[in-house]
């Protein structure tokens, strides 16, 4: 398909789209183009409002019996329940809890006790780093010859032999968006009998997961991309219903106790997914999480991920013809059965470019050493958004308007 | 002292009250005496504001630039920083994160490092129960002959021996109201060689704690009693500044990494207590707590603890006098020097009993098997608070007004 550049041709593209009615679900700034809803996801409108409620009603005015009037205690497995359909899994298996990295421990450290003669946990170098760095800590702390190894992402499948105690991948590459397969990977670890744990932090909310049909184990993912739970919301965590029982919690918190009522003095896991809690859940965080779920009523998956397509497409197609010439370069998988919901491109002066690009409104993100990251959160990005960020970065690059010593200071967080 | 039993006299005591301008400091709901701010602190007033400009301003309008516009990535620390003064610490020594059990897991974990040649964690059946199961899932995780070891509260100090790797134990039980000599336990470990683990989550913010002075090794604490933060704010961790660079976080999170926006694949521990962070912390949990610090601003704890003393003299007085003879026996030690800032009483209905006064707006806790269990927050509990609460219990003792079928249903969280 050939787009043309007029801007028209977006617009038109915008009154086609099936989901554009989605966008005024959210609260977005004006004079802003948000391309980093997969670092941080936009407010949805009736978060605020809840929370609100939260904080002056349930805290406020009923304080302590909210744990049971509004139902404080069991939101970490109603919020499970919701996410539950949009990563392909069934209630029950889903738990919303702690960080991510948190969940990672606690997955990795089940997993290594349900293939006690396995010495090796495998990931790759296209891991988010926290992941590994949970797995290096875990390794150290319980010492003998339980390791993380860590190989290139390309070789990952077949880096899978008969010490893999468990598979950990992250299935959309936070730097260049490149995805794994979901399926083949979760196949080939089985077949050598190891374990598969998946980080979805950048695909959750962004495409349609297949998480029982794939026979996964494990899983864990974020909840303030794609989900739009508002920064630092809980992560969740997902075990197959096959291992539910199975798995003894390395962080056993009273939350995750049978009875934690009875104030016994012994840990005695609950039984299903409710073992995977530890202490008292970030009730304000996980209540903005519960109200920005609402978004996602009604719906199709399939239809936010061909949406995720024509958009990045349509960004790759704009950015090579009109940018081409400035030394960017594509990093992310052409083949959009490679790719999640992100286009990256490659800058030798990529940090200051995305300053410049931010100062004009258009905020996507860089990823050290030298990636220009942008974001294509389906629910509320429009085909214009795409357009006007092509422009504005054809605008910097032809200008030079980047090569600004303001844009060149790197702040701690970018 | 005497007091009558007028409530013109807890009037007088209130007005004579040096801090009574401080329950103006929160928002306390009409027709509700609350006596459970050791389990969840009441709503500070400036905390809805803040919260819903955090929700609108920060995240809905400025994104993902807010970790740096906000001040989000420093959050930890600065409320760490805040909480320092308020447990005799120093700023540098305390980080805002996570749950109290997971901090529980943490520094036990950094000190089993420690002191590598010793086995027992050492601890007493009066503590919170999900820091023995923490200590006890960490025991299964590591393997080995490191275990964790259980004896009563009054034998503890007794029960150090050369080897205990680090003795844990909780301030102010959270029953009886018990209060450990923090000096003693603190002094006796050490004697022996071993480390020391408080958990202040019944202390911090009732009365001054002197963790510098007293020496303690590691302290963990929690956000949403006494500190007000609001349900499921998060706990904080305390490192002595002679441990802060030997701590090996075994939950080695991004950001407790050197560098976190490096992206590194080899976990490096940041500098100081920032290495004790792990994941993406709850923003807007964290930001209430921040706002709800203030009400501490320009308070003496030292005059924080005088009232908590006198009010629950006050209220052990008057029930003892007008209850006593329906089965109402203290738990709390007698003597204020060995109790917190609550007050327990036994009776064998006293389940019902607590129902029958939440009923009548009279907020304190059940804890299992028979213990009625009152909490004086001093910043906001009145005299009169205590006077009506006697009177209250009087009332339905003597006319059997607990003996409702409605009484007897035990919900899952009380």
């Amino acid at each position: 398909m050939r787009h043309s550049t007029s801007r028209s041709d977006a617009e038109r593209l915008d009154r086609d789209d099936p989901l554009k009615s989605l966008r005024g679900r959210f609260d977005l700034p004006a004079g802003v183009v948000y391309l980093d809803g997969n670092s941080l996801g936009a407010l949805p409108k009736n978060v605020a409002e809840r929370v609100y409620r939260v904080v002056t009603e349930e805290w406020g005015r009923d304080l302590i019996t909210s744990w049971n009037l509004h139902g404080w205690m069991e939101l970490p497995s109603r919020v499970g329940g919701r996410i539950a359909p949009l990563i392909g899994a069934t209630t029950g298996e889903v738990v919303c809890a702690d960080s991510t990295s948190i969940n990672v421990f606690k997955l990795l450290a089940a997993a290594l006790k349900l293939n006690p003669d396995r010495s090796t946990i495998l990931s790759d170098s296209g891991n988010f780093p926290t992941d590994l760095y949970m797995a290096q800590g875990l390794g150290e702390l319980i010492g003998g010859a339980r390791r993380l190894r860590v190989v290139d992402e390309e070789t990952l499948v077949d880096s899978i032999d008969e010490n893999t105690a468990v598979v950990m991948a992250t299935h959309v590459n936070y730097r260049t968006g490149r995805r794994h397969d979901m399926q083949a990977v979760t196949r080939r670890a089985h077949e050598l009998g190891a374990l598969m744990l998946w980080d979805l932090a950048h695909s959750a909310g962004a495409m349609p997961i297949e998480l029982d049909a794939v026979r996964a184990d494990f899983a864990v993912g974020c909840g303030y991309k794609y989900l739009n739970g508002g920064p630092g919301a809980p992560a969740f965590l997902y075990v197959a219903e096959r291992h539910l029982d199975s798995v003894r919690p390395p962080l056993s918190g009273w939350l995750g106790h049978e009875a934690p009522f009875a104030f016994d003095l012994e840990y005695r896991p609950a039984s299903g997914i409710e073992r995977n809690r530890v202490g008292t859940p970030a009730i304000l965080n996980m209540a903005a999480l519960d109200a920005a779920l609402d978004v996602f009523d009604g719906v199709d998956m399939k239809q936010v991920r061909e949406k995720s397509v024509a958009l990045a497409e349509y960004f790759i197609e704009l950015v090579e013809e009109r940018c081409g010439e400035f030394s960017v370069e594509l990093v992310s998988p052409r083949n959009a059965s490679a790719r999640g919901s992100q286009v990256s491109f490659r800058h030798p002066q990529a940090y200051a470019v995305m300053q410049a690009l931010i100062e004009r409104g258009f905020i996507g993100d860089f990823r050290a050493p030298d990636v220009l990251r942008f974001g294509f959160a389906p629910l509320y990005v429009r085909y214009v958004d795409a357009w006007d960020t092509a422009a504005a970065l054809r605008d910097i690059l032809e200008t030079g308007a980047w090569d600004q010593e303001k844009f060149r200071v790197k702040s701690r967080v970018t």
